[in-house]
């Protein structure tokens, strides 16, 4: 157990009136024991209570070491598993539930009256993972430092006829070289037309001169997630899309530039996003600013005009504002950013000057 | 609009009482649909209903064709995305809710009173996924005919030195020159007492003389997963490790012969366990004779004790017996089966005589 989170997560629990939660995400379970395992579709659960007898359920396919230091209750595929989570909650208070909790564990645990209440309760768990500690910032910072390298390499990948996919397939390679221990999410390669579509997935299309050249990467060190996108220019870039581009990255600097303990979340999105619009482009801004990042790729909390979060520092985040321009191009700058006691920490370096390449 | 097939799932949410259903497994919305989107965190669900007046509910960042013959529901990340579930939902009747529904989405319709009751109807859609149609049939041949031929290829990957991982690092290549689109699991591969763990990932272990190897693998192939285990013995096998070869492979082959329309799985299970039992190993077979499968690589469904559906025409599942011994040795042997009129289709054709390789 990792004793301070998890004081930290009944704090929070305890802010929101609550005595007990049951934890079912394996990265948060991941983020309080140190024990990471992937249960598909079996029960998977740690059970938090403010006294301290917290229970860890377990399916006996599942291996964890001898010593978490929390009380282990194993099941096995025939047992009735909701039964035996609800022989260990307390009836009389209201239970705090994961967002991630499946009805298919939930309904029953209703249909029982097993608890109270039923809250979702993520948020006690998720604000939690969402303000990094000295220990975690270290392994973010090493995650993007192997993303910066590896986006000097990933630039070299395109020459004349080379396909997004034949692009994509080399960066596994690169990324392991570099000392990574895999892909924080599928690599997004988009040329040209291609990058208008932010999801884009890799395909056959071969880069063309004048083509935008979209990377959206990143890796896994030790757990830990890097993502960043830059765009560059294949052979040459034509005045409109210099224009984008310098458009969004003006956007990508002016939000960064405005982070600091204490402002709005959805203020840096407002700041990114009305300086697009007063260029003009604000209705091709088809997404929010950000995401949170650390353990998972997506964590919980997002830099949106929805969000009115406080910035904290520890809290890491993205800033990837874009430009997206059906049939023609797109251009999308992003960096993950630690916010520090006066400002923020860029976790990535490389170059956000237009490049055109090849 | 797969129409048979939301038909199909219509009779069984009929036959539950139920007239209205939100689906959010994203390969059950393939399923009905044609469609894949991987939603992450974001909302996508499926509305079926009686009266045919479906809705399929969008992220804005989600792309779909055109034409899917269902009502579409856009939102957007700011837009409050559970009122606009539970404006379209019949207040007045129980909702049939997918098993995957998350907390986060089911809590506030339950708060809502967004309908008269909430009930964990995902049988009726699994239920209807763990038959195939005969295009489906297909489908899983072809995924298995690949899986067999990449397993002769595997076995050639083992020679002196090389280690689980450096195996299993060769085999997607093996997959897709053969026409697999992918994994449909990453592989396990173990040698010697690392297979007494039935989910041992593989590692630096290297091969020694008398070691099993075992790969437990499988590929998808256009949207179909296959999944077979074999276990070889490196140069050498002893007599004690033949003979619990022989005594899974028997409990596979039993548990297969009695696999007929109207037979109990849990039977099936039974003839199984009891082979191995009855040979002295029935504590060391620690997990269920199998699993359904089919767009995903687990589907709803096992061959287990506790299990005791009829099988019926068009049902695909894994028989998989294993024995194993922790710090020696393990031994499984594991082929899909499709349930026909008259007994069953055995996918997998990968010889089951123990064979020492290398």
């Amino acid at each position: 157990m990792k004793q301070n989170r998890v004081n930290r997560v009944l704090k929070a629990l305890g802010d929101m009136g609550l005595s007990q939660m049951l934890i079912v995400d394996p990265m948060s379970i991941y983020y309080l024991t140190g024990v990471y395992i992937a249960p598909f579709e079996r029960f998977y659960g740690l059970y938090l209570r403010a006294d301290g007898k917290h229970v860890y359920f377990l399916n006996r396919l599942f291996h964890v070491p001898e010593d978490v230091g929390i009380e282990k209750v194993w099941y096995s595929d025939t047992d009735p598993v909701t039964d035996l989570i609800a022989g260990r909650l307390d009836k009389d208070t209201p239970l705090g539930v994961d967002k991630d909790l499946r009805a298919s564990f939930l309904l029953p645990l209703i249909d029982r009256k097993a608890a109270a209440g039923f809250v979702n309760a993520s948020i006690a768990v998720d604000r939690t993972r969402g303000v990094k500690d000295a220990e975690e910032q270290e392994l973010m910072r090493t995650a993007s430092l192997i993303n910066d390298r590896a986006m000097a390499q990933f630039k070299t990948l395109i020459h004349d006829g080379v396909t997004e996919k034949e692009a994509a397939d080399q960066m596994l390679k690169i990324y392991q070289d570099l000392g990574a221990d895999g892909f924080s999410f599928e690599p997004l390669v988009a040329f040209g037309a291609n990058a208008a579509d932010p999801h884009h997935a890799p395909d056959d299309t071969a880069v063309k001169p004048g083509d935008c050249v979209l990377f959206d990467v990143g890796c896994i060190k030790d757990g830990y997630c890097s993502d960043m996108t830059r765009t560059f220019y294949y052979k040459e870039v034509s005045g409109e899309h210099r224009k984008i581009y310098d458009i969004v990255r003006s956007a990508n600097e002016k939000a960064i530039s405005r982070i600091k303990p204490g402002v709005l979340l959805c203020e840096l999105d407002k700041a990114a996003r009305d300086l697009i619009t007063e260029a003009g482009y604000g209705e091709y801004f088809t997404h929010r600013l950000g995401h949170f990042i650390g353990l998972a790729e997506h964590e919980y909390g997002d830099v949106s005009s929805a969000n009115d979060w406080k910035a904290e520092p520890g809290m890491i985040f993205s800033i990837e504002p874009g430009i997206y321009l059906s049939g023609d191009t797109g251009v999308r700058v992003e960096d993950l950013v630690l916010v520090t006691e006066d400002g923020c920490e860029v976790l990535n370096h490389y170059s956000k000057d237009l490049e055109v390449i090849g």
